[in-house]
């Protein structure tokens, strides 16, 4: 299964599993990293020191290399990549913010950098500015989200359309079925969120996992799209949030709602009442809590045939 | 190119021209139906007596059959609906109502009836009345939309997985690469609105098709969500509705908002400033207005295309 982004990471299947707050620790981005795939540490609940931590737990046992996303609106944002450079860290994912900022530094020490996007123009801007790779990530992904609401349906083919990088499809995407869509569509690999977050190796609380597992087709929405537009699972903290938004909340109130480590609250503590269960429309398909390893493999078996059954 | 769709309706390529409001009379329907595809007749801006004169026209100079679609919350639908029974149509795609509630009748004629979900209950609920498919239609499509915001991407593997009936995948889509995603996802056909709304022998206004060809990924915008969700480009009455939106505009005050025969003015008579401009995110792929007959060939090479391309 060779792709540009299988060639480009050095991985056997390209399948990216996607960087988390909360979620992906050294334990499933090796898992991730193990069985083919690319895994990534999620810095953006990090500090500095720890990401240094995990970087080197993620080293021992005879682990395959894994990446580190870094959201570069965080405050410390410089620190973090520091560390990465620091480290030696091969694959850097970027997002939310602007993929130029850091881009001479981590290219200069040997870096190989995707940026996410959410629209055309950012992946405009990510090709100008020397990234590798973008990530195209779509209206259903879980999480912080771009404002434009583009679905991934409509936002791979126009990306694949205005950059000659490769295209990694994200949103929305949990089994081969949508992996092999993503392909039709332009994209070379596909990262996964949600279906990785409600794995054995996941750091997620056990009633994340599990409201992940429960949730229908109706279960996420986007909220605070004053603040920033995030998708949660419809719990009493999102159905408020929901409710002050349509009474008009202004973004000042808006911030006020979202207060302070309510992803810590829900992803990490399990606090179904106040806490933020971000997690992707995908949700719905997830039915089963698995080791990672085993997401990997089935989703290959269902991407082999979803792609047969199309066949002439 | 056989699927259960193509078999059940007859028809060469398993691409359906949805019917829109002002669009979709006779000459669309047969343009896209004489080109081996099927075009449906949009009822929903028609009183009986004009929906009588299309299909009659529609069955003059030797056209391949073509569908009609009825918004089953039109205050006249049973009307409408003794119309298409009147007129012999073979084909009845219903929306936006009960789809239980002619189903009989329509049945009892020799009818095949499709009806149009946006979630899986919805679509189980199509299957128990007796349809003999589902149209399933994402987040992304113009027009009317659903509540729960479930995007293409993430709904047609559910509705897949849920129903035995076909599943024909509706909503953002414009071109052969998602059409192939949509085969990917389970689905045995494609409807398209805005694609076939932008084609030479559409009844939308050149002001309106103008618009949509050049409309980019960020244009169109979900909007009224407490009256009706719909989806239109960001036009002075879009942008206006999203405003007072934001500032929590109540449902009695988007209503009037809205007022009336909004649609016809926007796409029937370009009226930029006041009109609804309906149109999916498909349109940011759509950027010259063809012939219905050549979108149902690029659409099938296209198809051909990407399927070849996935190919071991």
């Amino acid at each position: 299964m060779d792709t540009r982004i299988t060639t480009l990471f050095g991985i056997r299947f390209p399948i990216i599993q996607g960087g988390m707050v909360w979620v992906s620790g050294w334990k499933l981005a090796t898992a991730v990293s193990d069985a083919g795939g690319l895994g990534l540490i999620g810095a953006g609940s990090m500090k500095p020191e720890l990401l240094r931590e995990h970087l080197r737990t993620a080293r021992t046992g005879g682990h395959q290399p894994v990446g580190v996303n870094i959201p570069l609106l965080r405050g410390d944002a410089a620190e973090l990549i520091a560390t990465v450079i620091d480290e030696r860290v091969p694959i850097v994912f970027t997002s939310a913010g602007h993929p130029g900022k850091f881009i001479g530094q981590l290219k200069a020490a040997g870096c190989t950098v995707a940026h996410v996007v959410a629209n055309v123009k950012q992946a405009r801007k990510a090709e100008e500015v020397g990234c590798d790779a973008v990530v195209a990530e779509g209206f259903e992904a879980g999480g912080h989200n771009g404002v434009d609401e583009i679905t991934t349906l409509s936002l791979i083919p126009q990306v694949a359309d205005a950059v000659r990088l490769p295209v990694i499809a994200a949103g929305g995407i949990a089994d081969g079925r949508q992996m092999c869509a993503a392909f039709a569509l332009g994209a070379e690999g596909v990262q996964m969120g949600t279906r990785f977050a409600a794995t054995v190796e996941s750091s997620a609380s056990d009633r994340y996992k599990q409201a992940v597992t429960e949730a229908g087709d109706g279960s996420t929405v986007l909220t605070l799209k004053k603040v920033a537009p995030v998708r949660l699972i419809r719990n009493p903290f999102a159905q408020h949030a929901l409710d002050e938004e349509s009474r008009g909340a202004t973004k000042e109130e808006q911030q006020e709602i979202l207060g302070t480590k309510r992803e810590r609250s829900g992803i990490f503590e399990g606090n179904w009442e106040e806490g933020e269960f971000e997690a992707g429309q995908s949700s719905a398909l997830i039915r089963e809590i698995l080791p990672a390893a085993e997401v990997v493999r089935r989703t290959m078996a269902e991407f082999e045939d979803a792609r047969s059954r199309l066949g002439p």
